[in-house]
């Protein structure tokens, strides 16, 4: 199944959601579900389950609901991830080490396949994958390596740079945890992590 | 001023991009601006802004624009992050000492107060208010401190057990890294960072 022209994003945002609940239903033993039942693990209605797949075609069969591990295939398939993409993390910092230490990226997709650095210092430090190396040799990488997705976790003020020095070598996704918004072509795909607007949305609320 | 009940939750999720984007100008020595100047460096349309803002009143005259301090400062109020909210980070891996290191939070409304763990080999570890906390005196801790918010940076498996203890000590805000969804009251909010949801909603689009 190729990726369906016009689809809202907003809907393609909410098909991973649905794949990790699925991927922990079938751990759980779980076979068979309904939009019912997903929605009431994800607290989102069960309409908009099924107008939400039904961009992609039917899944399921009227009363006798989901096979789960179809749709959890069918939903890889959908997003590309039946697949592992390298990945390069910039920035090895806490965080970006965070980020190459992290094992819950291999089985949905990805893997690191490198991780860059200015700081000497951090150069040369830690092991396989994970080594970090030196950021002049970073365009060589990308391209040698066929990498499309990058994750930046470099400070906000080198952010900008590094973003265009990624883009002119091939990648066509960022993952962002810097806090700024980066210009990018329109070809480039950007997503932000920032810790502090997930938190203010909450205070929003509290009392 | 006050939250004011039922604006649209997207609406509000909105505001701390145009908080950071707001902060940024004026450290870059903006005073004015316009809904056409902040839409223009976020991608998001000038009529959305405006309409965005007018939720809460008149921050902008007619031809005019904002002052970029002034309207800063009306979101932090309605925001509520004109002040410091402590934070407690349970699970002290990579990820939750990446978060207590941060430096990113304080400026702009929260400051880590205590990390948690179960692990004998992490307790103690740490310096002053990254010192590293038995999970056997997270309750206490919550409760003293009237902590409200927390994130939380433990596996899959022992998110939900660690977040009904957060919430039977009165937090009501849970920033959950663990790539499970929570079971939570209606009265706590929970918002999620997975990175992996993130680069799967970006490889639907890669060729």
């Amino acid at each position: 199944m190729a990726s369906s022209p016009g689809i809202p994003d907003i809907v393609i945002g909410r098909l991973p959601i649905y794949l990790r609940a699925l991927t922990q239903m079938l751990q759980q033993g779980h076979s068979i579900t309904s939009s019912h039942e997903l929605g009431q693990r994800l607290g989102i209605s069960s309409a908009q389950i099924r107008k939400d797949l039904s961009h992609f075609g039917e899944f399921g069969k009227q009363g006798t609901g989901y096979q789960v591990d179809h749709l959890l295939n069918q939903l890889k398939n959908i997003l590309q991830v039946d697949r592992e993409w390298p990945v390069v993390v910039v920035g090895a910092g806490d965080l970006g080490r965070a980020l190459a230490h992290y094992r819950g990226f291999v089985a949905r997709g990805f893997r690191v396949v490198g991780v860059f650095d200015t700081d000497p210092k951090k150069v040369g430090t830690g092991e396989d994958e994970n080594r970090v190396r030196n950021m002049d040799n970073l365009e060589d990488f990308i391209r040698k390596n066929s990498v499309r997705i990058a994750m930046l976790a470099v400070p906000a003020e080198a952010a900008q740079a590094v973003s265009d020095r990624l883009v002119a070598a091939g990648v066509r996704a960022i993952l962002n945890y810097a806090p700024i918004t980066l210009a990018a072509p329109p070809d480039v795909h950007v997503q932000y992590i920032d810790p502090v607007m997930h938190l203010q949305r909450m205070t929003y609320y509290l009392e």
